[in-house]
């Protein structure tokens, strides 16, 4: 049976009699009806009657009703009403736009809007590289999408897929400072070749509000449209692009690696890495795999092995075949284990089984990402695997893109890079996996926690810093920040 | 010689002797030069010698160099720097994106982010006007412009626009609490016939990122342009479009002129009003008074009066042109003012004479707008003029878009409207003029200060009303707010 989350949360408000005991009959029906109380709260309270909010996690939707049930049976407790947390969080979104100076007279106001501004307005006009200093674009950055692939819920379209843009935008400014802003975009969603092309639409989008934004996240764009968007918009804008579902994936999959060959003992260069989805993550961990010294990669799809020859494959797994699989293997996933010192799957529920641990090569790795069902629960490889990570939150060692983006755009900005390198990625990577320490490392330890702070500074100091050596800055000499 | 201005302030940091008269010398040298000094801020005192901000607004940049040169010429003070306080202020922008909620723990995260976010994003997808309900889009407006013509700068492009739509989103958020985030447009800013046409890529980019905003204000757009781009963006968008430099002024005009018609005791029907500038702001407030009752308008543009069988009109000019000018006057004018009851001027500076006025009927009222030279200078007009009003803030009288369109949007959101109707500007107009109570009216107070919090209120609530009155609410009964 599931744990109770957060994500299906109730708060229950009711009205209970000021009497000892009814606190205790209210706790216990939903105790006993499975659900979690993690918060109690007093809204009012008068004479005899006392009104409070219970806040409840349960498991799902259908398990929030029945705790529901479960209150409003019981006697001398009147249920007033039953909210889902969730969706109360989320009445008129989650992030505002605000002002970051005082606005209190006409002093104030002529210096920040007219006739004061004109002044800064001619600055730009005059040195349009004072734009990244001078406005939000100093620090701002765009959350692009179109929809396409949002979560594991797919092709939902830019209006359902705002929430998660709001989402990736309150991280950014938790965890980084950065003033981000979501642009979910209209365009066709399937790439027509005779007509609409939703990929042109994109690009052109995101070339035209460019002006606004220091750096461009790109998020939730299906494969392979976001490789041909990313790498178009790379090309014509001088502000870095960064496709998080593949990159930010592909950094943290190398960060936990590193620490992982320390448990194990094993070298990059000596290791055979098997990866389940060669889509947008996919590819983009192969890539990284193979920057950081990997030389045996195999990748598996839904037709089974990659290999060079195949005939259906497209651009990018047509680039994955020609860099990976020396051996030239081919087969379903059983049949490339074998010998196996990593798995990392980027697929779905339930592909890896425990048989394919057993022919694993000693200690094996096993990053099993698919969200939110993994492809081996890590209580089905324990014992089997030494390593195991996950996306998850509620077991040891998720792998969580939010260990990346925060820093890697934190340090792009203060360095005023103009793109995100190859070099800058491994720096994001390394400085990932340096925070955890020799001391507190263990295989149920491989990446620091999401709430660890430092890590935005290690990987901002350590992108900042590579930007700088390979000459990617806006004024070399002179970062902009 | 011109007041000084916060807009042209500077923060001299200075080291100065800790002894009596120290402080005396160096504002009596700032004085001497002009300067006006409106904070001392103590940043460092230890023993002999004490370090303080001070800050001075000056008349121009001229100016404030020669008070910075006074102080630098002081014995026993030293100058440690001299800071434009207009550029430290839009140091890194004005604006941020923050959090609405508070994520300080994992169960936060499952709330705002997955799973959570997922049970968010699949109620939009089966219902996609939950999207006005659960997202920033029941609460944001994109200011939008392409940079075309920027305050009385021009063409200055969108990067060098950005500060002014950064501050007119801060304005929103103080005066109505709407998230507004600038959406500056790198699109063709010529509209060459044969080729590239800026409006059509201005239209589709804002119809692709239409999924985020509840509302589109643009800015700063020149003419004739603004009026296709505003035309067809909301025949294609369900959400409020509304360009300020239209509508804004055209309404505050509006609610001017209805105050001023009570001092001076006449009626809309009986007036002659002479329009001097006939781009978007004075087609707009052509428009808004024959709906409010005027009929006989006269617009003026750099060839003289606005009649139907001249052959040099643009479309928005003819459509003025049929519209107005019963009498079918030509000429320049001084030949169209004699007898006018009213001048609105939205063109240059110091376009009117006193020998203008003179020819002008009973209790003449001179809205004389041009910024930030107007047609004429109040103390030129004064003693003629029964009602004199301008677009500055250092005479009375200012005739401000802020104070319309905080409320306009506000009301428009709070009632789900799908659009702007003459009627909610026309309210917004009523609402405006009523926030200066019959006591309080006089010839040098026909409109609320900018800073008076109630006008937003009695706007958005006049708006909200004749939104639904109309019918134009996104569900009819059911306000999404």
């Amino acid at each position: 049976m599931a744990a109770t989350n957060a994500a299906y949360s109730v708060r229950i408000r009711v009205e209970v009699e000021n009497e000892p005991g009814s606190l205790g009959r209210l706790a216990t029906a939903i105790g006993t009806a499975g659900g979690n109380i993690t918060a109690l709260d007093i809204v009012e309270a008068s004479g005899a009657r006392i009104i409070q909010d219970v806040s409840v996690d349960a498991r799902d939707d259908v398990h929030a009703d029945e705790v529901a049930a479960a209150v409003h049976a019981l006697d001398g407790i009147s249920v007033r009403s039953v909210r889902d947390r969730t969706f109360l969080l989320h009445d008129g979104g989650k992030i505002e736009v605000r002002s970051r100076i005082p606005l209190k007279d006409r002093a104030d106001l002529s210096m920040a809007y007219t006739p004061g501004v004109a002044r800064i307005c001619n600055a730009i006009a005059e040195e349009p590289d004072e734009v990244h200093k001078l406005t939000i674009k100093k620090n701002s950055v765009a959350i692009v999408t179109d929809g396409t692939a949002v979560l594991g819920l797919g092709d939902i379209g830019p209006e359902a897929s705002l929430p998660v843009m709001e989402g990736k935008a309150l991280l950014f400014k938790e965890f980084a400072g950065i003033d981000a802003f979501p642009i979910c975009l209209r365009v066709d969603r399937s790439d027509d070749p005779d007509g609409a092309r939703g990929a042109d639409q994109l690009v052109e989008a995101v070339e035209r509000l460019s002006p606004v934004f220091g750096g461009v996240n790109l998020e939730d764009i299906a494969a392979p449209r976001c490789f041909e968007v990313e790498e178009r918009l790379q090309a014509s804008l001088d502000i870095p692009i960064f496709h998080d579902d593949q990159h930010g994936t592909a950094v943290v999959v190398l960060a936990a690696l590193r620490n992982s060959l320390k448990i194990v003992g094993k070298e990059m260069a000596d290791l055979k890495v098997v990866i389940a989805g060669v889509g947008a993550a996919g590819v983009a961990i192969a890539k990284i795999l193979l920057q950081a010294g990997v030389q045996n990669v195999i990748g598996i799809d839904r037709k089974g092995a990659v290999y060079q020859s195949r005939s259906d494959l497209n651009a990018s797994k047509r680039w994955f075949a020609e860099h990976t699989n020396p051996e030239h293997r081919t087969g379903a996933l059983h049949e490339v284990m074998p010998g196996a010192d990593v798995f990392v799957g980027v697929s779905g529920p339930g592909l890896l089984l425990r048989d394919d641990l057993r022919v694993m090569h000693k200690d094996p790795i096993v990053f099993a990402l698919a969200n939110p069902d993994p492809e081996i629960l890590p209580e089905a490889a324990m014992g089997m695997a030494t390593v195991i990570a996950t996306g998850r939150s509620d077991y040891p060692n998720q792998i969580n893109n939010v260990l990346c983006f925060p820093g890697i755009f934190r340090g792009a900005l203060d360095a005023g890079a103009t793109c995100i390198t190859e070099g800058m990625k491994l720096a994001a990577a390394d400085a990932i996996a340096s925070a955890v320490s020799d001391d507190e490392l263990s295989a149920s330890y491989i990446v620091p926690s999401v709430f660890n702070k430092r890590v935005v500074e290690l990987v901002a100091s350590g992108v900042a810093a590579a930007a700088a050596g390979e000459g990617v800055l806006r004024s070399p000499g002179t970062p902009t920040s």
